[in-house]
């Protein structure tokens, strides 16, 4: 029995056909979100690479920002409910995840069941998500893939003092024009990321294990000043993108078995 | 008897020189901040306009962010007092006090004393200050001068729905490349300071007067969002700027003629 989840958040679109509720056969992702062709071309792209119909998938399960705007859902879950699920079925023991995404950051206290306790989000203002990255990364020629190996390269360890985007993108300029060399720019800019996420992580609770999800988890950098803030390890699952969309897929397999239970 | 008030903020510093505590003397401005030679130089320009020497100056008040870097300061006194004291001079009878700086807002509720009864602020957030304004008039690629000229030939009433700088600036470059004419953009985008400052100035109190000042009260179309916002008519006192350093210059006399009745 074949379940796809699809995730449609604000800057990327993902998608996971799952098998029996334990087998991924596929996963697609595309840089487009919400409000254009996204879902469309995730689902397409599944399908294609695994050699299903649409008509093969018995439940599908739309979650993230653009959920409601996916026809082909027979459901609609929140980020926080998939998450949860992706990340407890990847890391049995979970207790705290991070996810850092393109325009939001948001947290989840997980209990011993696996299921969320509390949570804390940020979803209005750029600091401590990727964009504040992208637009560091603009002020200094780089791209927001080399921030990791740059700050990688830091032997001055200093702060940014303002967390709004706008006002640290005016100190990274000063810094830039004093001469601060960037991988040291770059360290600073991963500590502020780090400092805010981590206040958000701790209005949840935060315990081990740690596991950080989202395109940011891709930028060492980040998941490095995330260990040092937390003085903990923090565990990264494969394809941190693709968590939400997971979770989706799992909820789609367990509300398959209980309409069947149901009949 | 002259004395001297001097604020020194974050993006501009400005001086006052008060006769007697009831003539204003002198005024100067400039647009540099904390940090750099900005009080000298207003120091030099209030001084060369009134013809006296530092020895005459009586008393010197310091006010604002840089306060503390004015040596030839008397006395340091925080803006919100200085705020408070100018503005009630400027207009008796002001109960609620609107202030929007180039990196800053705060908002004051003075009793009928001319006292400060309670304060809401914000320092740390670029929404809803100057510098969302000019962050806006560069995506428009215009100048903050121009925006209360735009916005009055607005024609539509539309909304820009993220409060926050970066992500209203993306929703500004895909009105943009909607198409959407410039003054209906600038208009929305004094709504939302509008919006902003308003939520500051209800949690500290709003009843009439109610009174503009800062940098931010030259725009007239920011003035008018306020006005629309509160339904409440906004008074901008003369050199709407300056009411920081002209507290700092009345306190000053205040202080003087304490020092003497206490000699
Ligand atoms: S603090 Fe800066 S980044 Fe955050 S909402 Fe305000 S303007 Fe946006």
């Amino acid at each position: 029995m074949y379940t796809l989840g699809i995730d449609i958040g604000s800057t990327a679109t993902k998608g996971v056909i799952l098998r029996d509720g334990n087998e991924i056969i596929t996963m697609a992702k595309v840089n487009v979100g919400a409000g254009t062709s996204g879902s469309q071309r995730v689902l397409d792209g599944v399908l294609s690479q695994s050699g299903l119909g649409v008509s093969d998938i018995k439940y599908i399960v739309a979650t993230g920002y653009g959920r409601n705007r996916f026809e082909l859902a027979y459901q609609q879950i929140s980020e926080l409910s998939c998450h949860t699920k992706g990340v407890s079925y990847l890391v049995p023991g979970v207790s705290t995840i991070i996810d850092i995404g393109g325009q939001d950051a948001k947290t989840i206290k997980v209990n011993n069941k696996g299921k969320m306790e509390s949570f804390a989000m940020n979803e209005k203002c750029a600091a401590g998500t990727g964009r504040f990255l992208d637009v560091m990364a603009g002020v200094l020629e780089t791209t927001v893939d080399q921030l990791g190996a740059l700050s990688a390269q830091a032997n001055l360890d200093m702060d940014i003092s303002s967390t709004c985007t706008v006002f640290a993108e005016s100190e990274v300029i000063s810094l830039l024009s004093n001469g601060v060399g960037i991988p040291n720019i770059v360290l600073a800019i991963h500590k502020s990321v780090a400092k805010r996420v981590c206040g958000l992580a701790r209005r949840a609770g935060v315990s081990p294990l740690v596991v950080m999800t989202g395109g940011v988890a891709q930028n060492s950098g980040v998941v490095r000043a995330i260990e040092k803030e937390l003085d903990l390890p923090v565990t990264i699952p494969s394809n941190p993108q693709m968590t939400g969309a997971l979770g989706a897929a799992l909820l789609a397999y367990e509300a398959l078995l209980e309409n069947k239970s149901t009949v």
